[in-house]
C-alpha cells in the first residue's frame, strides 16, 4: 500500500503531490505554493480521483489560511477546478467551517484513510473465492490518499485469498488504468492484465469476469452514479451477463442535493486529450443508472436498492 | 473517394500497398515482392480490413504465379496470415481455381469495388434524414479497396443529404478509427468527431446517436458477426437505447461453414499493442449475436432475421 503522505501532504506551507501525470515512468513530486497551484494540479490531473482531489483542495484551502491569503477566493478557485466530483465541494465546506483548517484538512485525510479501510473490508466480503474482477480507471491509493475504494477492496480481497485476477481497463484517453492501476497492482504483487476498454465486453461474454468493481465521482440521491467515462457500458454489459456490478465510494461522494443522474454536471475535457489531428469530443464521465448497480459500498457498509432510502440513511449516520 | 489502385494494386510483378500503419501522418507505399511479404503486410496491418486483405492475398497469390514460385506454399502462408476474416480464404480459393490468377485477382478487386457501391446504396437507404451515425474501426476505402462497407454507406448517405454527422470510435489499441476513418471522412468533407471507445455509451445515453453502422470480418451462418473488438458492446448499448445497429459487409464475409459465433476463431494479437509496461491481453475481435443486429446489408440487399434463411439465400444467389 502507498503511504498516504507519499500521495499528498501539507508540508511546511506547501502542498506536495506525487505527480500522477508522470507515472508509471517517473515518480516525481509536484510542489504547490497556492490555492491556484492546487487548482491547476487538480485540473491537469496531477492529482485525480474524487476522494484525493477533495483532500488536495482541503490542503489548498489550509495553505491559503496559513499564508493569511484570501480564503473566499481560494474556495472559489478550488471548488471550480473540476465540476463532477462531489467530494471536492464537501471537503472544502469542511475546512471552511473549521477553526484550524490545516488540522481539519489533515484530519480529513486521516478519516479518508480509515474510510478506505472500512469500505474495502465491506466490499471484499462480497467477492466469492477465486474471483476474477474487472475494474476501470484508477481507484487505488493514488485516487484516494488511502488504500483506495474499488482497488482497495480488491487489495483486501487479495489479502484474504478471495481474489484470483484483476482485469484493468486501460481507460482512455488518459490511461489511468494502464498507467496507474497497473502500477499499483504491480507494487502490491496482485496478478493483473491490462485490456483495451473495448475488450471488456469480450471478457464478460467469454465468462472470464466474475465481478466488476468501480469507484464513483458523484452518487445522486436515487443511486445514479457518475464515474469515469466507460463505466456505464460496463454496467450494461455486466447486467447482460449476470455479473455483479459494485460501486465502492465514501459517503462524501453521495450528493443528496442532486436528485438523479440527469442533474449531475458532466465535465467535457479538452478534445486534444483524444485527438491532436481531427475534431474530437471528450466527455470525462458518464452516468450509470441505479438499476444497473448490484450494491453501493461505503465505509458504513453495503447498501442495496432501493437506494433512495439506503443513501439517506448512510448520509444521516 | 480513394482510387482503388491507390489502396492496393498488382504492379509489374509487385504488390503495392498504401501503408496504413503510417497514416494519417504519412502517405507511403509498401512494395511486396513475394507472398511472404504480402502475408507480413497483412499480419502487421500495413493492409487491413476484411475485404482488402482478401484482395491483397489474391494479389500475393497471383504474384507468386507470375514468378513461377510455389503456389501451395503461397496459399498456406497467406491463408494463415490472419485467422478471423472470412474473405481471406474465400479470395485465395478464387484465385487458386483460376486459369489466370493475376486476371482473376484484378477482377476480384473490381468486383469488390462494385459490391461496395451496391451495399452502400442499399445501406444508405436505411438512414433517416438528418442521421447522426456512430461507427467503429475503419470500413472505408482503406479496408475494402472500394468505397467501403459501413463507411461507404455513410458516404453514400452524405451524398444524398441524409447524414448529418459521424461519431468515430477511436478503436484502441491501433486507432483505426482515430487514424484512418477520420482521415477518410476529412478527405470526403463529411462532418465527424472522434471519441474514445468508452464514450459511445455516453453518446447513446444522451440521444446523440441515431444509428450504428459497422463492418464485419466474418458472419456465421446464423448471423452472429465477428468484427473489431468493441463492436459487441456497441450492439448491446444500441439495443438498450433502441438505436438500429447495422452490419454492412459483402457476401464474401458470410461463412456458412461456421454455424455460429462460438465457432469463429478470435485472433489474440501481441499484447504489446496494448501495453509495453504491464501484462496485457489483446483480443482483436468480438462476436455480436445475431439477435442484436437490426439488419445485415450486403451487395445483394438488406437482410433481416431470421438470418439463417436470409444468409443461405444471399450466398446461393
Amino acid at each position: 500500500m502507498l503511504e498516504p503522505e507519499r500521495i499528498l501532504r501539507l508540508d511546511n506551507g506547501r502542498v506536495v503531490l506525487l505527480d500522477q501525470r508522470r507515472l508509471p515512468d517517473e515518480e516525481v513530486e509536484l510542489v504547490c505554493r497556492s490555492a491556484h497551484d492546487v487548482a491547476e494540479a487538480i485540473r491537469s490531473l496531477a492529482v485525480r480521483g474524487a476522494p484525493a482531489i477533495g483532500i488536495a483542495a482541503a490542503y489548498g484551502y489550509a495553505l491559503t489560511a496559513e499564508r493569511g491569503e484570501d480564503l473566499d477566493e481560494a474556495f472559489a478557485v478550488l471548488v471550480d477546478a473540476r465540476p463532477t466530483a462531489a467530494n471536492l465541494a464537501w471537503a472544502l465546506r469542511e475546512v471552511q467551517a473549521a477553526d484550524d483548517p490545516a488540522a481539519r484538512a489533515r484530519q480529513l485525510h486521516a478519516e479518508e484513510v480509515e474510510r478506505c479501510r472500512q469500505m474495502s473490508v465491506h466490499a471484499a466480503g462480497l467477492l466469492d473465492l477465486g474471483s476474477r474482477a474487472l475494474t476501470h480507471c484508477n481507484t487505488g491509493g493514488l485516487a484516494t490518499g488511502g488504500q483506495g475504494t474499488a482497488l482497495g477492496a480488491l487489495a483486501e480481497a487479495w489479502s484474504r485469498g478471495l481474489l484470483r485476477h484483476v482485469f484493468v481497463d486501460e481507460t482512455r484517453p488518459l490511461l489511468q488504468g494502464a498507467r496507474l492501476t497497473a502500477w499499483e497492482l504491480e507494487a502490491a504483487e496482485i496478478p493483473h492484465t491490462v485490456v483495451a476498454d473495448a475488450a471488456a465486453g469480450y471478457l464478460l461474454a467469454t465468462g472470464e469476469v466474475d465481478c466488476v468493481l468501480v469507484g464513483a465521482d458523484r452518487i445522486a440521491a436515487n443511486g445514479d452514479t457518475a464515474n469515469k467515462i466507460g463505466t456505464y457500458p460496463l454496467a450494461v454489459l455486466a447486467r447482460r451477463h449476470d455479473v455483479p456490478f459494485y460501486v465502492v465510494a465514501p459517503t462524501s461522494t453521495i450528493d443528496l442535493e442532486t436528485p438523479s443522474g440527469a442533474e449531475i454536471p458532466i465535465e467535457e475535457r479538452d478534445p486534444r486529450e483524444v485527438s491532436l489531428r481531427f475534431p474530437a469530443r471528450n466527455p470525462a464521465f458518464d452516468v450509470t443508472p441505479a438499476e444497473l448497480i448490484t450494491a453501493i459500498v461505503t465505509e458504513l457498509g453495503v447498501h442495496r436498492a432501493p437506494y433512495a432510502e439506503a443513501l439517506v440513511g448512510a448520509v444521516a449516520a
